[in-house]
This record gives structure tokens, C-alpha cells and sequence, in this order.
């Protein structure tokens, strides 16, 4: 199968990997997809390691209901006002009609404070550091794959602390390992940010983002940290005693990244070949293939695929020997090439004679024989390599395609242009903010520096840099 | 806090646990629960089990759509039949009200077969095999935590097959897991068979069942295997070219166990102190209580015990140091009992003076001084112990619950005395099955023997034993 040239047609490429790849498949309810074996199997990937980091700072899983009465998302007044509009609503169950309707969980906040309440009783309580492993609907008018769906899948933290102080830290803590996990295992280079009011999570005091810029320019938010107001804790009575005996309400966040994380491995990485995967999160880091001739007897290629398989298990590598004798070697070369698997050993008669066997690296496309003795040590120290360089080539590829810029005039036509996003100055008013609409373009997040002096629009001071681009 | 008597009131002992261990707490959604983070980690230790077990037979996970057409349920008559009662529907999402009603899956069939007919070709896309991990829904008039509640979590496994031998081994192969995870994980006895035509899976050809008997005598369906009749595949299209080139259906089973058999573990294995845990699925299996004396340098005794931690961690036991300074030796005690920790380090001055510590078990409530250099693989071998012998006492306390009884008439008055269940003669008549409900029973499945030689209600002759008892 071949895909749509990646340079020339982005959006197509996408949509068309994610199926060639078996990432997913199309679902016949609307905005909703089949996350299919190979998909799954990355997002599992993806879950232990974030679930593992979560558990370093004292995160515990927990499991609440999928269904919220109307009622509780009312109670915070931005909160219903940034999810009515992408509600599914269960009317009747059970036969009959509701007596209060209940909506499918856009977001656990609500939910979860209700608990909060019931369990938060003394400052002995606190903190209370729970997540959860979930699915959540939001309705989706345009849905795409993996990156808006109506049903996804996700994490969402919540946390109560005694101290602004301390819960800030929180949101700063996660962001953090966020961006290890972005950075270090799906090799993604990221920036972090505010967003701007407009941006951040409806009920939020404020939300931290980490941004990633994609090959067409776009930006891909991969996940956020939020630092609740309080009227979340006040709406749903979460009083306790403090040291001093006193009535007190504990400070919340909440952070979140979802299956979206895949969108974007298979952007940030992609080429006109298929899939790239990081190795470190690559549900198959090597694939063996041993090169059976017809009609003849395979037996000694087969057992040294297994011998070299048994061996890279042992070393806590994921390996998958493809030995279906239907397909010819050169169509799975070409399969695992669009599976994105990192690395490929060929292994064949001529090759065990030299005693040696070929090693294909995804990310390059170069060939290597390599001796037998050393493959095991030689794959090994080549899935680290291309790790390391896939997070290299990303942090390159995003900053050639920043572009500074002072004026919306100058750079808004420009968004147009494949493969740029802009820091720009901003006086952090709103209005300035909507214009970047007729340029179906937004603020992705603020930035800490300031080297652009007046803003995009208005031409008033600058209070700040920001990045601008059109996102997904 | 002091539990109901487990003897006099199972039911309200049942009730209660489930909250004072913090397992579960209720929600604020009618048949919903919350499971807190002691029970979701429970729940992730039996997943993480089950998920090896069917990874050893090629069975891989994936993602369907929470949401169902209700048109697809309608496609098999018996399974709409079935689920009809039960359903939570959304009809209105984004705002307008749908084109077609949503139902929120009770069993996903219907969905994975749709797909099923998108990814199943040629005999060469046989046999597929997959799992996946998710919540449903089935509204609940009756809730109670973990046996049956609106929302649960569970697995269903959905394969197809070239051949109905094949399928039915599957059926079989998967029974056979599950049986041994019941027996040496949960350490729980269990009975298998095959359900009557009443009782088995709305449009299945036939249902296996794995089955225990809880201290009261009710009988717990722990969880089902089934074979599918040909009409799932016929009613969603699911033909393929076989390998003489002519079109075929695929045979499909479907299988699946739920956050039920929480409740299953905590009703075989409880006493009037609360939980007892099987060690192999505790989320904590060694509880370590340091003996802290009021102001006094307590840093000897607190590193005593956490170098019996780390040891302990070297070995790959799940273990915690109760650490906390505001409360008492014996309240930490009582909190621990009461949460089923399968066994107990005290660590305190006089025990490190004489070089031991003390090391008690939970089920046995037995205490023993132990020396510090054989702490470790004194636990350890305790630990292996424990979970036999909680298997073993299952195994005696349910055979003795067992009564081989001829007739109806005889035994149904005496369901309502606590701990019975029935072994029975039954001529496969459904009409006589139904005379069970008088007594508010039913047959639990049908056994291999042939014990008894005449029906329980008509006298006729008994075409098989059958196991009759109240059931969760």
C-alpha cells in the first residue's frame, strides 16, 4: 500500500497511516474509532510508564463512575459552559425514562470532588493525590483520529492539597514528568507554557500546556496541568478542620494526557514509508525475518530467527520473529516498515554461511551485516541511538520551523505556508487575541521571555513573548 | 471500627466491609460505585494475571466504542432479548437529539462482530483473537457493591475460528485459565459446567460457567465461556472464502470475568476482623509497623524496618512500613487485619535488642518471633503457605456445604437454612426448572455425574446431575 506523499499532503498521510498501520480502524458510531491491536498495544506502553511516574509522587488509581447527574457539572458555572456545548446525555435506562438526566464524564472533576468531600475531613487527609485510567466523551462535530474523537481515552489526575503553595508544585511536578515522557520516550520536543485565559481549562486559576509543533506547523497540545480556583472546592462543600481547628477548603489540580499522545508519535516521527516509532515505547522494538526459500527445508534460518529472538527477550527487548511462509520477504519489509518498527534483522541461508545476519534500522533506512556473535550487543546499543536521534531530529525539525515575528499583518498570511508557527509579542488582551481568528490561527501557549517589545495586534507594549499557530 | 457478625449476618457483614476496608465507597449515581484505590490496585493485580494468561493464547487487547447503535443489538434476536431490560441510553449528544439511539454497551458482541466482518477475509485472517478491558453497563435495580452494580469492569474476549472444534476448544482452553486463577490466585474453590438453556448467554449455542459457593450457600457465577451460535455471524455478515474458495462463517466464542470476582474474593475468604487477601493478588502482602514510642528517638527501630522493606522488595514482595507517628500500634493493627494484609512485621526496641522480630498471619491470626536473618525467607515461604492453605479451606468449607438431596419437596424449604447448596437430579425440563424459583433458586450448572437417577420435581427419569442452590 502506498500513502500519500507526506510533503504534499500532510492531512491525507495521517489519515491514511493510521489505518495502513493498523493503529485504528473507522467505528460505525460516528466520532468514535476502533483502537485496534497494534494501537493498543502502544497506548499500553505509554500508560505504564506514565502510571509508574505518577506512583513516584504518591498518585494513587481509583475508578469513578462513567455517568455524572447534569446537576453536579452545573455547580461550577465555566465548567458546564466549556462542556454543554459537547455533551452525550443518557435520558432513559433500565426501561424507563431518568428523573435527573445523566451525561456520559467529559472530565472527572465533578465527580471526584463529590468524593473529595466525603473523604476530606481533617488536614490529616491531606494530601489526596488520586488518578485515573479512562474514557471520557466529548462530542466531536470534526473528528480525526487519535486526535479528536468523540470517546478517547485518557489519564486525569486530581489532587487536594493544604497549601496553595504545595498543590502549585503539584502542577509543576507533573508537567514535568510529562515532558520527560515526551521528550525522552516518544521523543518529542516540547515547550511549556500558560495558557492565556481564553485557552485554559474552563474553572481553571490557571493551566500549564506542553505544546509540540507538528511538521506542517500546526500545534498539537499533548497534554495539561491545572491549578483549579477555589470555587471548585467551595461548590461542592469540600470543608475540613485545619491544624488550628479551623473550617478550611484544600487547594485542587488536575492534569491530563490522552490516546491523542499517539496522534502525535505518528506525526512528530512519520514518513512516506509509514510509521517511525520511538523504540523505548514501540510495542515491537525488533522484528526478525528469517528469508525462507520455496520449496526448500528452512529449518536452520528458522532456528536461528528463534535463537536471536530467545536472546533479545532475555535482554528485556519486545521481538516478534515473522516467519508466516505465505508473504515474500520484501512485502514484510515493507508491512513492518509502515508498523514503524525500529529495527529489522534479516536473517538467511547465505547469511548464516557468513555467519553474520542483516540489521535495518527504521529511522535511517541503512543496512548493516553484522556478526552473529555481536547482534545481540549491536541491537541493543542501535535501539538507544535511534531513540536519542528521533528526539534530536524533532528538537531541529521544531526549531527551524519557529519564526519570530512582530506584527499579525506580517505573519498571519504566512500561516498559510506549511511548517510554521511564530513567537510573537502580546499585550494580553483578549480582544488582540481573537484576531488571530481570521487567521484560523490561536495562542498555544506564553511564554518567560520577552524579546519581542510590542504587541501582534494593537501595538501597545508587549507583556510578554507567546507562540501563535494554527493547532489541532 | 466493628463489623456485623460474619455468621449471624453475612449479607450485612458483605455490606460493610466492602466500606470499612475501603475497597469501595458509594457513589452519588444510583448502582454505581467508586472503587477506591485499595480495591482498584486488587482489580489491577488480577488484571495484570489474566491479561499473561490469555497473551499465552494469542488473544491480543483492543479498544471498541462504548457507545452501540441500537439497531445492532436488534440484530440478534435473542441477545436484544436478553440485554433489552438493562440498557442506559443516550439520545441526545452535542446538543441535538441523534439520529439513532446509543445504547452503552452491556457486552460488546455486536460491535467487535461488525468489525469482525470489516477484518475477516480469507480463512488466512483466522483465527483472531482478541480482548478487550472495559466498563459496561447494565442497569441495576438492586445494586450491591461488586456482585452487581449498573456499571463493572471486566474483560470480554471475542474470538473467531475456521472450524466449531477449534472454537470449541478455545471455550474450553480459556475455561481452564480461568479456573486456575480462581483456585491458585484467589484461592477460591470452584465447579464448572454448562449452564441450562434458561441460564446460559442470550444467543449463545452453549455457556460454561465456573462457580463457587459462598459461606451462606449462594451460589457465584465467577464468570462464563461461550460458544456463539452461528447467527452472530450470519446476522453481521461475517463471511469469509475458506480454503476451497467457497464463502463461510466463522465460529465465535466470547468470554469474560468482571470486578465481581472482588466479591467473590472477599466473601470466601472474610472473617469477623474484616478481609483476608489471597497473597498472590494483595495489594500489600507484607504490612511492616515499625514500634514507635512516644518521645523517644524512634530512628534504630524505623530503620530496622525499612531494611526489612528493601529486602523484602529485592524479592518482589509488595511491601509497606506503616510509618505513621499519630497513631497506635494496635489501631495500625485493627486498620491492617481489617484490610486483609496477608501478614504483619512488627519491628520494635525489645525485638531489636534480642535480634527478631515478630511476624504475624492474617489468616491464622498466629504470631511468631522471628530472627532478623531469617525474616526474609521466613516471609516469604509464610506467604506460599497461606495462599495453600486459604485454597484448601475453601476447598473443605464448600464440600462440606454440599447436600445430595432427591427431591424438590425436601430440599427447597431448606434453602433457607444458610450454608447448603444442592446436588440434584434434573430430566432437563425447563418446566421444572422453573419450579426452582418457588424457593428463589435455580440451577447453577449441570455437572458431568449421574448421581441421581430421578428428576427433582417430576420424578421422571434424570437425564444428569445438577448443581441448585440461591445465587449472588
Amino acid at each position: 500500500m502506498k500513502l500519500p506523499n507526506i510533503k504534499e499532503n500532510f492531512a491525507d498521510w495521517y489519515n491514511e497511516v493510521i489505518y495502513a498501520s493498523e493503529l485504528a480502524d473507522q467505528s460505525p458510531v460516528r466520532g468514535c474509532i476502533v483502537i485496534r491491536p497494534y494501537g493498543t498495544a502502544l497506548w499500553e506502553n505509554m500508560k505504564s510508564v506514565l502510571d509508574e511516574k505518577f506512583k513516584q509522587h504518591g498518585v494513587q488509581n481509583a475508578l469513578f463512575p462513567l455517568l455524572i447527574p447534569e446537576s453536579f457539572l452545573k455547580r461550577e458555572a465555566e465548567h458546564i459552559e466549556g462542556f454543554a456545548p459537547e455533551l452525550a446525555v443518557v435520558t432513559h435506562a433500565g426501561g424507563k425514562k431518568l428523573e435527573e438526566n445523566l451525561v456520559i464524564r467529559p472530565t472527572s472533576e465533578t465527580m471526584i470532588h463529590f468524593m473529595f468531600a466525603k473523604w476530606i475531613r481533617s488536614w490529616r487527609d491531606l494530601p489526596l493525590k488520586i488518578n485515573q485510567w479512562a474514557n471520557v466523551m466529548r462530542w466531536e462535530m470534526r473528528p480525526r483520529a487519535f486526535l479528536r474523537t468523540s470517546e478517547f481515552f485518557w489519564q486525569e489526575g486530581h489532587t487536594a492539597h493544604l497549601t496553595q503553595e504545595e498543590a502549585n508544585k503539584m502542577v509543576l511536578d507533573i508537567l514535568k514528568e510529562y515532558v520527560d515522557f515526551a521528550e525522552n520516550y516518544l521523543a518529542i520536543s516540547v515547550i511549556t507554557g500558560l495558557k492565556s485565559d481564553a485557552e485554559k481549562f474552563p474553572g481553571a486559576d490557571y493551566t500549564y500546556t506542553f505544546e509540540s509543533f507538528m511538521p506542517d506547523g500546526k500545534g498539537l497540545q499533548m497534554g495539561t496541568s491545572h491549578l483549579l480556583s477555589q470555587n471548585f472546592a467551595k461548590s461542592f462543600d469540600m470543608k475540613f478542620q485545619d491544624q488550628e481547628g479551623k473550617q478550611s477548603f484544600p487547594y485542587l489540580t488536575s492534569w491530563g494526557v490522552s490516546t491523542r499522545l499517539i496522534g502525535a508519535t505518528v506525526m512528530a516521527h512519520g514518513d512516506d514509508k509509514g510509521l517511525v516509532l520511538p523504540p523505548k515505547i514501540a510495542p515491537i522494538q525488533v522484528v526478525i525475518i528469517p528469508i525462507l526459500k520455496k520449496d526448500a527445508n528452512n529449518q536452520a534460518t528458522l532456528d536461528a530467527a528463534y535463537k536471536i529472538k530467545d536472546s533479545l527477550i532475555v535482554k528485556g527487548i519486545r521481538v516478534l520473529v515473522d516467519d508466516n511462509d505465505q508473504q515474500s520477504p520484501g512485502f514484510k519489509f515493507n508491512n513492518w516498515e509502515m508498523k514503524g518498527v525500529p529495527l529489522r534483522i534479516e536473517v538467511g541461508p547465505r547469511d548464516l554461511e557468513n555467519g553474520q545476519a542483516i540489521v535495518a534500522d527504521r529511522l535511517g533506512m541503512n543496512k548493516e551485516a553484522v556478526v552473529l556473535t555481536n547482534i545481540i550487543n549491536y541491537s541493543e546499543a542501535l535501539l538507544l541511538k535511534v531513540q536519542k536521534e528521533m528526539f534530536e531530529r524533532s528538537k531541529i525539525q521544531q526549531n527551524k520551523m519557529l519564526h519570530k515575528i512582530a506584527k499579525l499583518s506580517e505573519f498571519g498570511p504566512l500561516l498559510d505556508t506549511d511548517g510554521i508557527y511564530i513567537k510573537t509579542g502580546w499585550c494580553k488582551n483578549p480582544a488582540c487575541e481573537k484576531e488571530l481568528k481570521n487567521f484560523k490561527a490561536s495562542t498555544r501557549c506564553l511564554l518567560q521571555t520577552h524579546e519581542l517589545v510590542d504587541c501582534f495586534y494593537c501595538g501597545e507594549k508587549s507583556k510578554g513573548d507567546v507562540l501563535v499557530a494554527r493547532s489541532y
